[in-house]
């Protein structure tokens, strides 16, 4: 078993094996990145240029390097990166994250190359995350090493592990440009020599920083010691997993990419579910459970309750809740004695919930923000879906009795979805998610969400089996 | 058979019965759309107030309307309408907009109100659109009779037939606001005791305005005829439907809607099929598919080819394109010849297409046109999807060299999607839609849209049975 990867995530001083004075170059970007999230350690460029990076001295060779130093990224091409590895551990230090490609992923003289790398962690007892990987990041302590501009990385309470450089990259740029939750921890596993998924998962299970873990894989280098520490890790937090290679086509794709085979899929789905894994089929989901992990509460089963301002929203989102495995439960008769208090006396009230006619009546604030409490009281309900109808015209609330509804029942998720004006369902995005209610433009990823969430839940609580007592 | 319905989407001159003064109530929000939409024929409100409404005259009795009125929007409470109907009808309007509930979706009382309006269309040989219907919008003619505020309708090439109230109000609002494509009709059902969604299919289906029609219906008035209609329709034009009631939570939404029921789910998708109908899952794919409809030609085949910044997004999105249906056909040996020539050589080219080693080396704006090029000219690609990597460090290229390719390529669907910075992507769509290239925040979308294209295209060549030779 690894020992543990503490220093990769708090590292207290750290080295820069290749740190460029050009921007744009990735060991210059690296740089730019570690001071724009406000690392508090030590930061050591080495180059043998010396002089100063981004205000820093540089140091002009690996010797000069202090004693301190418990991490070093090494952005050097293939061919020189196993010397400096060499040297680094050398001068004492354990910890590396190889950026560099050009190794096995790319052809028989880079697996050569990577080879060695393998020899040299065996003969020096060091931790290589990579190579080939778009780097790490772990917001509470103000550090990255990724190379892709990325500016400061909003922390947050769920991590990613991921076999690519996407979520080092564009796919973290899109959520810290388009959405409003962060990250503790990102992984880039790149070519795993070392560190793997399963190394990631283990300390991410065990840390207090991380709520929830996101992984994407496209091959398990230790399936069967994954299972077993997934198995307890997904009794503690929600584990959400993407595997490519589902199809030949995928597999063929991923074998392109990382040159790792895949497993059968049924039988790789059956091993996650087991284990408490919640698989998950579509790259976008790993954004959308991202989001709905970092901003709710667990929903304590699967039965929803929602609001639309539309008969015929209700009844296609009914048939969706269906096939997600969402129940739409009956509610109690007092649930419906309220809501029909609420409601012209012609429409009959039911779950889901046809609010409209109680916003003609009496207004859309009203009628939506009655019409939520009214359900959310009820014990069949879990969680619950607003289609908020936005236009100018029929009147666009202050959302902030959303947030109020949110604090007064912090058990049950409140997932918001739209209709209507764009620019107002912008707006209601811009005041809702900073305050953590999470909101979706297309109306079914609400509900794809809350089927994730619930799931979630479910693997959490399911029954040990008598073996495991 | 229902004579045609042509006086529906081009009236020469409208009555309004139940025109109001009063902002914000139905009989005065119809008039203001119709003004805003440029309606240049005749229109004639009728209130017994008399007096003007938006600057114009208004009689004050129905028998006022002079003979050469072809259509009447009567927005008057249910008990009312009746007689109003029986009056226009004695005028000699023949077509009729009932645009008020409160009939049979309501109660026994209001049932029975209705069965007057079938016993007045029977004695009169009039034809209804409604009641209980969000109205019917026809841009070519510039004319509306939808009560919700939306302003000027932008033109298209899709139409709308729709059993809820939906596609007049919120859903084309979010169309008109959210989206750069137009429509040429919509029809809102409402209880269609007259005019139901076979009439509206058949209108539609020679309708040389309409280049593809959606449906959304929660039941069939007539499912023989329907059939046999779409039967046809499907042979000239793409016909994509949404019916609800799928699960028994959904039936049971439905009945609550609009008290009509569904058939059973399976026989229900064997007909349609059988028909050619192409048949959706999801709300928001009306949307979808009525973008990529408005926008694009139907694919010859399901052979697609695509482009995306990383390994990872390939592998899981040849998976996802395996669920859909789609086929990530082999390319032909001098078209990997030519993606190899524009990558590094490390890199094994192959379909779908890894773009970032290109992009890397040789710029994004180079490696995506002329990776697009090269695979576009490829007998077995029939679409393209460019997976844009967008963030402004590493580079932006002007979305022009798309609207060129597509001008190379009409036959070709080339649907946008993105990773990276979410105001690049807004302003990808800004920039690109109003040009006819459709793109798709989610990278899902594309390939789901896609599908759907690919499905319509199977469907409108489907072999004919024998016995209809």
């Amino acid at each position: 078993m690894k020992q543990t990867l503490t220093p990769f995530f708090e590292p207290r001083s750290v080295a820069i094996i290749g740190a460029s004075a050009v921007p744009g170059k990735p060991g210059h970007e690296v740089i730019r990145n570690i001071l724009a999230n406000g690392y508090p350690g030590k930061l050591y460029p080495v180059n043998p240029k010396g002089g100063k990076i981004l205000g820093i001295a540089v140091l002009s060779s690996i010797s000069e390097l202090p004693a301190d130093c418990d991490l070093a990224v090494i952005i050097l091409p293939a061919g020189a990166t196993p010397q400096a590895l060499r040297e680094c551990a050398e001068r004492g230090i354990r910890y590396f994250v190889l950026s560099s490609g050009g190794f096995a992923e790319v052809d028989e003289a880079g697996a050569q190359i990577q080879d060695e790398l393998v020899r040299i962690i065996g003969e020096k007892g060091i931790h290589v995350l990579g190579p080939n990987t778009s780097g790490h990041t772990s917001t509470p302590q103000a550090f990255t090493s990724t190379f892709f501009p990325q500016g400061k990385i909003r922390r947050g309470r769920v991590s990613y592990i991921a076999q690519t450089g996407n979520f080092g990259t564009h796919t973290l740029r899109y959520i810290m440009t388009g959405e409003h939750f962060g990250v503790a921890r990102v992984v880039g596993l790149g070519n795993k020599i070392d560190i793997d998924e399963t190394d990631a998962l283990e300390y991410l299970g065990a840390d207090p920083e991380t709520a929830a873990i996101l992984i994407y894989v496209e091959s398990f280098k230790r399936p069967r010691r994954f299972l077993e520490v997934a198995g307890e890790v997904t009794r503690k937090k929600p584990v959400v997993l993407l595997i490519s290679g589902a199809t030949e086509a995928g597999r063929q794709a991923a074998v392109a990419h990382t040159a790792a085979m895949a497993s059968p899929d049924r039988i790789v789905d059956g091993m996650l579910r087991q284990a408490g894994v919640v698989r998950i089929a579509e790259y976008s989901h790993l954004i959308l459970a991202g989001k709905a992990l970092s901003m709710l509460p667990l929903p304590r089963g699967g039965g929803i309750s929602f609001l639309a301002p539309s008969g015929a929203m209700l009844a296609v989102l009914a048939d969706f809740c269906v096939r997600l495995g969402l129940d739409i439960p009956p509610l109690e008769p007092c649930t419906i004695g309220r809501l029909q208090a609420i409601s012209p006396a012609y429409i009959r009230m039911r779950n889901p919930v046809d609010i409209w006619p109680a916003a003609t009546s009496s207004g859309v604030e009203f009628a939506y923000r009655e019409g939520m409490d009214i359900v959310l009281q009820d014990p069949a309900t879990d969680a619950v879906v607003p289609v908020m109808m936005l236009t100018p015209e029929t009147g666009v609330p202050d959302p902030g009795f959303i947030v109020e509804l949110a604090g007064k029942y912090p058990h049950k998720p409140i997932l918001v979805t739209f209709s209507g004006d764009r620019q107002c369902m912008d707006e209601y995005k811009a005041a809702l998610e900073p305050r953590g209610i999470p909101t979706f433009p297309e109306i079914e990823q609400p509900f794809e969400a809350l089927a994730i969430l619930a799931r979630c839940h479910q693997a959490m609580n399911r029954p040990r089996k008598v073996r495991e007592v």
